[in-house]
């Protein structure tokens, strides 16, 4: 029963960025809903020695080693060579004749004579056999190596791909119970990675065929749950899993798998027939992207301000002169008269308004460079309110933009879920 | 002197496609040019044994090893303690008083204490240095394994680069008598791949140490020059080269390297100290954050506005009513009076506007799907005037907005370096 397996490329071209390497992460995707755990792909170089050493390396520590690349006609071709190295030292190659006629095939196919060059596509371990390609000139070759399955197939994908699911799939000995591999994301925003996991204490301790990862990518934190299993006991569990996620982030966790939290608030939006404009000065604009990204917006989004000046602020919004003289345009009281301004223009029942300093100009002692001021704008019968937080975000320019845009539509999504006001965001200053 | 490198990352989710691993092909990207080797890529997951065992075999074979991720503060960060392992064995992990400054610092920016989580991120093994990280919390460590330079560095990639550029880089010894490989790009917008190829003719044939290729993304046509040799020579060389290749991609050719189009159009406000202003409707605020992008933008940035709605079409910018019922929100009467009531609104001396049809709704047999409007207004000093263009842009929501964003700029480019008017723009219908 094959569990563990290893992904080696090879090829020079690999190495830089000539070509990116999509075959090893194609094939782990491929074992991984077979249960089969990838532990390492690994990229070399057309070197004999190096394919040679890493053939002996990654057969010691699993159950299959794929290989891809190098099976080709020429002198920088060496995978048969290296894997003749390893499974049958000081013993030469031998011509294998299927593959012979599988050449001679190709040539008549083509336009004339097989060049020499080609024969050593015919050459193999003694200990390996071919494997049928009918797309190309390269076979593949397979064998055993101290108890560890190998399958060399070669570089090109649509050979590759074809290869392993005709051939080397149904030449692999998989659990026929057919457990199942389910995977599952859940995204939370406003908190720090150690408090996410921190929430999850135990949750995220490997168990037996399940496991949870958290990565962080533009400031989102991603649980990521992998559940080994037999239907129906597998999708129940992911399900549990998830949700216990979902219920340790709030009120942070916003959605799962592909949703993105301009999403969440349009749903919440849409749901509540509210209606949002903008106001924006250090994001310049990216909030409004970000609303506009998600499908549909335009049921909920009514527009908004880039006022990057502050006679734009006044013009535009009817921030008085006197508050911006007064304050400066980063400033509780500015953001709150955006707020008020992009209500009372647009006629929207919410409002976001943002500005701040991103850098490298504009930074001062009482104002450093990442301060950001966050205004939420919301009409009510009675009249409406607006309120204010303040932020300092660390980090570059789009750093600081990017952490403002999602931060203000988190606010927002804790107005509209009545979120308790008191609960902090991250970079809450 | 380093000549041979290895890379590894670092992370359960690079293994399969969750993420697709582009650090290492950076890395060894970046090492080419300096001449050092990369023999390999590794990627294995989170596993202490694995990442310890990965340590111990690519520091046999070379000069230089390379670690990205497992620098977080989670259960599934294992670099440390891996790197420890290897380098010393049967010690503890110590505690670096300038890491718990650093971790302090971070924490403080944020919003209260750290995580007792956190502290796991100042430690490294006795025999390493930490490396300073100013965009997250995770710092790097430096140290050295039987005569082989081992650098960590944290897996985000806006961290991950500037560390080795910052701190990696300067601390490896490098050959100085060695040929170099120097490359350049060249970035032009508005002409075919197909043209922009038929336009270079023999200029993109390979010749002995000179490569030059064309690669598209987000519609940006980018020559890359690639030429190896000794200095002073290969610098003369390459800058002929891209010299010639800019020559020949007039007037679309705008930028170099890392120069991105609202910065050359930033650039060129700035020296003629002209101001701009936008109107936004499909594009939702995504031309207004590209401009911003561009550091001080401030200067010539005055604001802009997000008109989603019709009825704030006409509430901010003065579109009529009447214009809006008789030609539709997506119609040249309709972008020119946008054009207009920026330039009104703002007292800009330039004005950009954008309507069009995203998609997936809104689609119809006079204005299918793709259908963009670009107006480009110049206020009466300057030679007053208003001018629109139609085009038509393939692709899905995203990609739309992007291209429309994109020309707009260009148009501003044209006007601002007198291009031909008639010079036409892909995508023009």
């Amino acid at each position: 029963m094959i569990k563990s397996a290893a992904i080696l490329s090879i090829g020079d071209e690999l190495i830089t960025s000539g070509a990116i390497e999509s075959n090893s992460v194609w094939l782990a995707d491929q074992l991984e809903t077979r249960t089969v755990r990838t532990l390492e792909r690994r990229v070399v170089g057309d070197d004999r020695a190096a394919i040679a050493r890493a053939i002996r390396q990654l057969t010691r520590g699993c159950d299959l080693l794929l290989l891809t690349g190098g099976l080709g006609p020429t002198h920088d071709d060496l995978t048969r060579a290296a894997l003749g190295d390893v499974l049958t030292p000081d013993r030469p190659l031998a011509t294998d004749p299927v593959a012979l006629r599988h050449l001679d095939r190709f040539a008549r196919a083509g336009r004339g004579p097989m060049p020499q060059s080609n024969l050593v596509q015919a050459l193999r371990p003694e200990s390996m056999r071919m494997l049928a390609n009918p797309l190309g000139t390269a076979m593949g070759l397979a064998g055993r190596h101290r108890g560890c399955m190998i399958f060399a197939m070669p570089g090109p994908p649509r050979e590759m791909r074809r290869m392993f699911s005709r051939t080397v799939l149904p030449a692999m000995p998989l659990d026929p119970q057919k457990p199942v591999v389910l995977t599952a994301g859940v995204h939370a925003f406003g908190l720090s990675e150690a408090n996410a996991a921190e929430r999850l204490g135990s949750l995220a301790e490997p168990a037996e065929n399940q496991r949870l990862g958290i990565t962080v990518s533009g400031s989102i934190v991603t649980a990521r749950v992998r559940v080994q299993g037999l239907r129906p006991d597998a999708e129940q569990r992911i399900q549990r899993i998830t949700a216990a996620v979902f219920d340790r982030w709030q009120p942070y966790a916003y959605g799962r798998d592909d949703e993105s939290l301009s999403q969440v608030v349009g749903t919440l939006l849409t749901e509540s027939g509210g209606t949002l404009a903008t106001a924006e000065s250090v994001t310049g604009g990216l909030l409004a992207a970000l609303i506009v990204d998600a499908p549909g917006a335009s049921r909920y989004y009514l527009g908004g301000w880039v006022t990057y000046s502050d006679e734009l602020k006044s013009a535009a919004l009817g921030v008085a002169a006197a508050i911006l003289n007064e304050h400066g345009a980063v400033s509780e009281a500015v953001v709150c008269a955006m707020a008020r301004g992009a209500l009372a223009s647009s006629g929207a029942e919410y409002s976001l308004a943002i500005t701040g300093v991103a850098g490298p100009t504009g930074d001062s002692d009482a104002k450093p460079v990442g301060t950001v001021f966050i205004g939420l704008g919301v009409r009510e019968a009675s009249g409406g309110e607006v309120k204010s937080r303040r932020f300092r975000f660390p980090g570059d320019r789009g750093m600081i933009r990017d952490r403002a845009a999602k931060t203000a539509l988190q606010t927002l999504r804790f107005a509209l879920t009545d979120v308790d006001r008191a609960t902090p965001l991250l970079g809450e200053a």
